[in-house]
Order: structure tokens, then sequence, then C-alpha cells
């Protein structure tokens, strides 16, 4: 019962969410000239619709239907042809590659499907026109700083799509970290003029697709069906809305994807197309122990890894309830880029956040990304590969000579290494080698970086304590990170709440407890972020500080493009400038209880003399012989030079 | 009167060194010609000597005798001209640029010096011929494995040479850990046997030159004539003859060079040729402050360094008794450039060891190495750079893609990285995170590295404290570090006594202690390592297998050459395997109690119904479904496959 239930509704949603809403927008050339009737027989074919006029003239259907590999399919199309049709081991999918010519325009147009007793099943069509030119599609960069949010525990902007029944976790409990709190997409539209005055130019919602599983599927990321928003969430229309509203305001939208793994109620999961879908694919279906990958993920790079070690880490399973896809089956990488260039342009997306990046195929990896980067050359994308060791962060990046010759197509890794020498630095002791040349050091690693300046780094993120609770509750360090973080030449990601020094405290490393609920965001909620009522003294002061900063950082193009410069700590200080024609930001982390600074050390920056501005006081001094600054903190001046 | 004393004993033992011994060996041809009249009129003229037939034709000499820079000098002798001359700021010193050219044949011929007044002084000059073709000069590779020998603590081969009066340190102390113990180069000598013995097919002593100095002179690293070897270590005759010795026995002789500092007692700090002759000269003169060096040596690569930390970290001095030499200065890089030529041709080398790498102007140390190179195409050069960081370690390695287009010329970094996690991996608990997977992902940075096997690790060396302290006087976690170290891919340097536990167990990391006398180096030794004589029965087992394992290397092209395959640590073992045709050595390091190897995970390496034998114990057992392994220890296997 509760599988015919869910049948039933994933057919209603697939229609609901990406034919029906479409066809009615505006008429097709098409139908203009001649009347065309729909058809909707088939359960399932994905994507569920195209485009024309990509560089790639091809495109693969994955068709779900029972015993569809017996029918024969046939296209009449200006322009459309079906290359070559191909079965799965199941019985019910059939794989058509079809070529879309240069020639070919947009419109609908119907697949049929001849069985050998010959009766048929149509469905219809369509290739959309592109809504905008490929080059367009600009991604995330330097300039930008992106607001990661936890979508079910940022705001309840419609607390009418909480719960539904035909779903598996059917409640919904604040209390619980691990239950869905309610939190939606509309939840984060409404909220964008908060996000945008705060200075942030680009949004990251965790994983917005349905996550239809019995526990814990609020985080999003183990998806049962990768073409569908979660009803939870909201709906495709609002997705859209989410990114028309963030274009608007100049703000950029990022889509988290995962290519590695889906969840175990996927909807494939019941009837897999090819016996090699997933990983492990036999122990799957005979009950059987499931290994979980064995997550040394230096096997990516080892020239000395034993093939079994690649095979433990790529084939396991990164959870019980994750079954880890097989990109190595052409027709599961296939159906897994088109499904991310759907998403890029079904939302005009401005990036892409892929999920737990060294646990996929490589080759894949790179063929994902670089065929995403051929369509849209300004597009920006971002994996997470959590290591501490530069080397592996540098490999995967894009541009950077690998001496096995790999090269990732990925303009952005994440910076898990530095952020680390950033909590040591500010935690520990000053030292010789403790304490805030742990920052000194850690960047110097940027040498060895094809491009440091497009590499992600975070104060935390959504796996990870929270900076608050990792600096021991200190509200000058947390402001010290916050501030080097936001002056470093990289890409910045900010985690909703950081802002007002939301913590992890009473159990560090919870998940559930680092993903909670951004006040404010319910109806009667007891204190509102957004409005300030309810802050404490010390929020109040965060949120302005990193307020004023990244609205100051939104237009400094020494902190996007600016070069660096920075002195070695000495008795507790350390100093770095970024400079850009006229304009030096100079950062000054004081671990001391000093209040002044004496300055003869950074003649070569050139600021002897000048008036030097505080970007959080807006005082104005003068750069002497030396300089007043915050006793145990961080002090940001800029400077016009002329 | 001291420096009477010291003037007059520099002159007598320069002479005594370089000319004397020289000139009266073989006759030259052109003294067969025509009576030739030998001169020594000027105090000093280095090099001393040289050669005809290298690759460069060019040549400096410096000259230094009382108002010489008022001298012109002239050569007349077929095939060299002087091509420039140049003076320092100092009266008393001359620099002349000569052209050998290639119709140069080896001879001596006068310098004749005229100064304004009609007066003149003349230096005989010797150009000699080449003993064997540069090919020959082989450098130190992956086959070797390097005896690391402090001298004045190996053993004292002449105890007649142990105290002069005209030295500034004028005592020897045994029980000082500090003063000098009397080990010297006819100590090494006459021990060769047993280095060879032992399965080590090279020998690094540490510096053997005059350190003139009036503590602490024992470690050699403040030299006070590049060109004389400490008499209390032997005469050059002596060192000639351990190269000799050893190349008899087919072990090689790096010798310790250092081209970043001298002894504050040199003989040039009392009247510098130039005012930069070395960094902070006018400080030094003026006896005001000298700055240390900041040793942040991340400032070579960091692209963000400021100059000033540039300049904090190259320019400063090593020590308060170490002058840091001016590389920038062109005299004094010629000189040290020329200074390690002298040393590879006059002692036929094989290989060098520069001290404190990244002290020096990095532009400098290129150049060094590439003369270096070009004249020995197969030689080789090891430079100390201290870092964990292989980044570091990456960028000196000569063919790394740097960047900022860097290349070194250095075939050999070292390898502190892997060492110290070696040891962690070997200290910590087995966790997911810690214990042995420090030591498997340490290797896997190997990726990163041009060419792995040309980079030289350690166990410990005279810097660091004892292996055995390290781990905490466990045997058989020292006999894992070892066993590990001398199957790897690497260059391998074991520092002298490791074979018989030696400890700074006292004061871990006291230079003095880990520097201690190598018991049966000196007469009446109540313990005597060399045979064997009142070992325990712990240092006699590590001896043996140390021997054992290392003649066993010295024959395994597998270890030398072979393909790395290893396999992520479970259950407390890490095995790693180094394979090359038919020869498959097997590394089975074993942090649990188990006494049995499950072997199915390893089927992709072949050893399936072979027959192993043990290294170390010779015992032949089938590798099967299990295999028997040391408890607690290392297992090491040899297989031939056909």
């Amino acid at each position: 019962m509760k599988y015919l239930i869910y049948i039933v509704s994933i057919i209603v949603i697939t229609f609901c969410s990406s034919c029906k809403q479409e066809s009615s927008k505006k008429p097709i050339d098409s139908m203009a000239i001649e009347p065309f009737t729909e058809f909707n027989e088939i359960q399932r074919v994905e994507p569920s619709n195209w485009w024309v006029g990509f560089k790639s003239s091809k495109l693969q259907l994955l068709v779900k239907d029972d015993s569809i590999s017996m029918a024969k399919p046939e296209i009449s199309y200006d322009g459309v042809s079906i290359e070559k049709v191909s079965k799965g081991t199941s019985p019910n999918y059939l794989f058509i590659d079809l070529n879309i010519s240069e020639s070919a325009k947009a419109g609908k147009f119907n697949i049929v499907f001849t069985f050998d007793n010959g009766t048929q099943k149509t469905q219809t069509y369509e290739l959309k026109s592109r809504s905008k030119p490929a080059e367009d599609y600009k991604g995330f960069d330097s300039s930008d700083v992106i607001y990661l949010i936890t979508p079910d525990r940022f705001a309840n902007g419609n607390p009418l799509n909480d719960v539904f029944a035909y779903l598996n976790e059917k409640t919904i409990d604040r209390k619980d970290d691990y239950a869905r709190h309610g939190g939606d997409i509309k939840g984060i539209t409404d909220h964008l003029d908060y996000i945008h005055d705060m200075g942030f130019t680009a949004i990251w919602p965790t994983p917005l697709l349905t996550n239809d599983m019995y526990r814990a599927s609020y985080h999003g990321y183990a998806m049962t069906d990768f073409y569908q928003v979660d009803p939870r969430f909201g709906t495709l229309d609002e997705y859209k809305k989410l990114a028309d509203k963030a274009r608007e305001q100049g703000m950029k939208l990022i889509m988290d994807q995962v290519v590695n793994h889906c969840g175990s109620e996927h909807w494939w999961m019941k009837d897999l197309p090819f016996d090699d879908w997933v990983n492990q694919q036999k122990s799957f279906e005979d009950k059987t122990e499931l290994k979980k990958s064995s997550h040394r993920r230096t096997i990516n790079q080892d020239l000395y890894a034993s093939q079994q070690d690649k095979h433990d880490m790529s084939d396991g399973w990164f959870a019980p309830t994750m079954p880890d896809l097989n990109q190595q089956n052409p027709f599961m990488a296939t159906y897994l880029i088109q499904n991310s260039i759907w998403w890029i342009e079904t939302l005009g997306l401005g990036g892409i956040r892929q999920d737990t990046y060294p646990y996929s195929d490589k080759a894949f990896l790179a063929k994902w990304a670089g065929t995403i980067m051929t369509e849209y050359p300004n597009f920006s994308i971002v994996g997470e590969e959590w290591s501490y060791n530069p080397l592996l962060i540098a490999y995967w990046q894009d541009g950077h000579v690998n001496k096995d010759g790999y090269d990732s197509n990925l303009k952005s890794p994440m910076d898990f290494a530095m952020q680390k020498q950033i909590v040591s630095a500010l935690n520990e002791d000053e030292q010789w080698d403790t304490g805030l040349v742990k920052m000194y050091e850690g960047l110097a690693n940027d040498f060895a970086y094809a491009r440091p300046k497009d590499i992600m780094i975070f104060p935390d993120n959504h796996d990870m304590s929270r900076i608050f609770t990792q600096l021991h509750e200190d509200v000058a360090k947390t402001k010290m990170a916050v501030g080097y973080i936001l002056t470093l030449p990289r890409i910045v990601q900010i985690y909703y709440g950081t802002e007002i020094l939301m913590n992890d405290t009473a159990k560090p490393g919870d998940h559930g407890l680092i993903r909670s609920d951004f006040p404010g965001g319910w109806e009667g909620d007891a204190t509102n972020a957004f409005t300030g009522e309810g802050l404490t003294d010390a929020q109040k002061d965060m949120q302005l500080f990193m307020k004023k900063l990244l609205n100051y950082r939104k237009n400094s193009n020494a902190i996007h493009e600016g070069k660096t410069i920075h002195f070695a700590p000495q008795n507790g200080v350390y100093v770095l400038f970024r400079i850009l024609d006229d304009e030096v930001v100079s950062v000054i982390l004081n671990k001391s209880s000093d209040t002044s600074l004496e300055l003869s050390r950074f003649e070569e920056v050139g600021l002897q003399g000048k008036q030097v501005k505080d970007i959080i006081s807006g005082e104005v001094s003068t750069w002497g012989d030396n300089i007043a600054i915050n006793p145990n903190g961080i002090t940001l001046f800029t400077t016009k030079l002329n």
C-alpha cells in the first residue's frame, strides 16, 4: 500500500513539476503552424525536457515504463534523430540517444513507442529555447561572499508545506535536532533582503530536491529524485522564483548537487536499470553486507594505492542509507551530467557546489565538470574535498600541473586546510611555531595553487562545529577569524547564523545542533535576527561588524583581485595587506594587549603619512610611526593612496 | 700575540695542505721541457690550484696580500689569459678572472704582481690534469644507504692529533658533550670495513674542515677556512685516503658543505674583501646588534612574503658565531662554487650534502647546484630543508614545476615530513586517523614529487633526537621505523649508532648527547660495537637486523627501482610491496598482537602459492590464505616470482 502511494505520488509530482507547469506558459512556434496533441503515456522520461542551442548536439533520454525495453521508439521532428537505442538489464528501461542538430527549432514532438504486438505508447517531449546566452551564466568568484543555508533550519516561509502524508517522514518537530523543522524555499526568498543588506552576494542552500527518506531527511543529501523539488521545501516554481529574485538583487544562486550517491529510497532502487547502476548492487539486492567507503581519500592521488584500496574507497557506500552511484556506467554518467545541465538551465544558476567530491569516480568528475564548463564557460563549480592537505587541494584545481596528467576542470576546491590553520592560530598560545604563525605559514602555501583566489574558504560549514564554538565562544577571536577570511584572496562562504554567533557548544560537532534554527525564521520566535529583536549586545555587535565588512568587501577591488603582502607574526601581531591600484586594505590581527603598533617594519607598503580609515568604526587616523590598534582583536583599515 | 700565532698557523697550514703536498708528487710536462722555479710570495691564493678540462673555461682567483690591490698581475702561459682584475673594498684583496682555453695544458706558471713602485711579488699556480672523466663522478641514489657520522664522536684513529696549541679550542674532554672528543678521519678510515660489512654503501661525515672556534668546534659547521682540513680531524692526505679506501670498497664519500655561513673566527672576518662580503657586515664591524635569522623558511616560496620578511630570514645570521655569507656578492658566489668543485675534484666525491639550504640566497643556490651538475652530470647533491611541509620539499627538487619558474637544480631534498609521519605513526594509538595511517597517507604524498626515489629519508640525524629515544626506547618500533625506511623508494641515511640503539633519552634532543661516542671508537672503551664486545642482546639483535636488511637491500633492484603498492592500514597492520621484474619485497608492519595475516586483500600482488623468505630469519613459508607474521613488529619477506 505504501509502495502504491509512493509510485502514484512520484508520477503526479514528476509531471506536475516538470511538464505541466511549463506547457501553458508560452506558445511554441510549431503549435502555431499545426495543432499538436500532447501525450503523457510513459511513466518517466528524464530529462523531462531539453533545449536547443547547446554546443553538444547529444541528448540521452532515460525512459522508464513497464516492459518498455520491448518497444521501438520513433520520432518525427525536423533536426532531431534517434542515433541509438540501448537497453538495460531491467526490462523496464530504455535509453534513447538523440541527435539534436543545429537546425532543430524549439518545440514539442512525440516519441512513439511501438511494441512487438503492435501496441503503442506516446510521450510528448519538449525542446525549449534557451533564455539567455551561455556566457551569461556567470559563476561565483573572489568578489563573492556566499551565504550557506540549511533550508529546513533557516525560515519557515510556508507553514502549509511542512508535512505531507504521502512522504515517508511524516513529522515535524523543532525540538528534535534531526527532525524536519519546516524551513523552506519561501523562507529564503522572503529574507533575501536581509541577506543582501548584510552584504552577501550569493546564496548556497543545501540540497532542495526530494529526500523521501524515513529519517533525517531534512539535510537533503539523500536524494530520492534528481529532478524534483522536495515538496516540504516548495515547488519548482518557488525555486525559480528564488533564483529570479536573487538575480534581481545581484545575488548568485548556487545549487548543491550530489553525483556520488542517492538516498536508499530513491525511486530507481526498487527496479535498477542495469546490474551495475550502483556499486555493490548485488549485495544490495541480496541484502548481504554492504561495505561503507573506507574514506581513505588519498587513493585519488596516491600513485602507490592498491586497486583494492581504490575499490574500498570509491565503491563503498558513503552511508548505509546512501547507495553509491556507479559513474563508470556510461548511462549513469550521462544521466548525472544532463541532470546538472538541466538545473543550470532551468534555474539560471550562478554555480554548483558538488558534494563529497573525492568519493566519485575521478575520470567521471573531470568529464562532468568539463562538460558543464564547455557549455557555460563563465560558470563556477566548487567541489567538497575535506582534506587538510594542501597537496590534495592543489591537485583538484583546474590548471594545476599533475604528474598523472589529471585535469579536473574544477574551478574551485575548498580550503579545509586553511580553515583549520586559522582556528589553530587563534586558539593556540603565541610561540615561535604556534599561534598566528599557523595562519602566516598556511597562507604561504598559496604558492602551490594554480589560482588561490578561486579556492573557497569558510569559518565553518554545515558539517563542522560552528566557528564561535571552535573558538571557545570568544567573540574577539571569532571576529579575527571572520575578518581575516573576508580579506583573503579567496571566495568566501559564511554559514547562516555566523553573524549572530550561533553555536553548538552544548554538543560540539553535533550535526543537528550545528544546523539550529535561525531565530526569527519561525512565526512567534522570541528572538528575531532579521530585525535584531531580542539579540544580545554581542550578537548585535557581531552582526554589525560583519555587515560593515561585507558591504565594504562588496566593492573592494583590492580584496577581490589585489595583491597580497603579509608580515610574519611578531609579538602576537600578524599584519596582512591587500593592494590594488590606489586602494590598500590593512588587516591587523592582534593577540596581545598592546593598543599601538610600531609601523617601520611595513615601510615597503607605502602608507607612511597616509590617512587610514577604520572599516568598522569609520574613524580616520594617520599611518605614522605608530598606529592605534584594537587590543586582543582585529583592526581593519582602508586607505586611498592618491 | 694570539692573532700572530693564528696568522702564522694559517699560512703554514695553507701551504702545507694545498701546495707543498702536491708539488713534489709528479713531474709536470712543462718541467721536463724547461726548468721551472716555484714562488710562494703571496699570502693566499684561492683556489690553491685548478684543473684543465672543465666545461667552463673560467676561473676566478681570490688573492690576499698586503696592499695587493695596488699591484698589476701578469701571467705568461699558453692558453691562460687574464680577462679581468677586480678590487674589493679592502686594499688587501685582488680578484683575477682567468680564461683557461681548451688548448691549455696541465702545468705550473707564475703570476707576477707588479706594484706602482716597480716591486714585484710572484706566486706559482698549478693547473692539474683531471684524474677521471666528469661522468665517472657518480653520486648517491636510491640504491644507496648512507652512514652519517659525526667524526669527532665516531672513532679516534690518531690520538696524536687531538689537541693543537695554536688552535683556539685547546681542550679535549670526553665527559663534556660539547667539547672535542678526539674522533678523526683515520678513525673512520680504520672502520670502513665495519661500515661496509654492515651493508652501507656511502658515508657522510659531518664537516671536516677547520673550525678554529673557541667553543663547540667539534660539530664542524662553523668553518674558518673553506680549503683546509681541521688538523684535529687529520690532513688533506688522510681525507684523500678515506675517499680512496671507500672507493675501493665500492662506497661513496659525501662531503658536508656549508655555503650559508662561516665561523666568526674565519680568517677573512678580520679583513673583509668587500663591504658586503657577509650580511649585516656594518653591524658586525661596528659591534652593534646582529640580527639572527627569523628562521621563517616559507619566504623562499611564499608569493605574499614581504621584502622585510625575506630580509629577516635570508640575511639574518644563523647563530651569533656564524656570519651569514652574502651570496649576492658575485665574488662570494664564485668563491663558494669554485670551492665546491675544488673538493669534488680533489677527493673524487660521490656527493655533497649542503647545510641549511633555505637560508642561502635561492638564486645563488640554483646557480651553485647548476654549475656543479653541469660539470658532473651524474653527481648528487642533497640539500637540508628542515620542513614538515611536502609542498616545500617538492618545490626544492629539480624538475618540479614551480609557478614562480624556480628550478633548483637540486637532485635530492630531505624528507623531514615523512620522518615525522613515521614517528607519529608508530607512537600513536591505532585509530581511524591516527597510527599507521600517518605512514600510509604520508607516503601517498609522493604523487606530488618530481622523483620520490631521489629524496633522502632517515630515521633521525645529528640534529634530531635519536630514533630509539623518539620511539620511547621500544626496540620493535625502532625496527619497524628502520625497516620501513630501508624499503621505501628513497635514498636512505642512517646516523651512526642507530644499529646499536644509541639514545639521548637522558636529555632528549640535546645536540651533544645525540652525538655521543660510538663505543669501541676509543682505545679502552668497555664496549666495542665494531666487535660486538659488551653489547647488550638487544643491541646485538638490532645490529644483526640492520646488517641483514642492509645487505639484502644492497642488491635488491625492487627496493632501488621497483614500483610500490601499499594497502591502507587495517586492524593495526600496514602492508607495502616493492616490486621489480620477478622480485617482490613485502613489508608488513604489525602493531597488533596478531601472529597471522589474512592475505586475500593482497591478491593483486600475485603472490598466491609462492614461497616467501623472511629476509631477517631466512625462514621460508608459503603465501597462502594466511601467513605467520611477527606480532608487534615488522616482517620482511622476499619472493622470486619465477
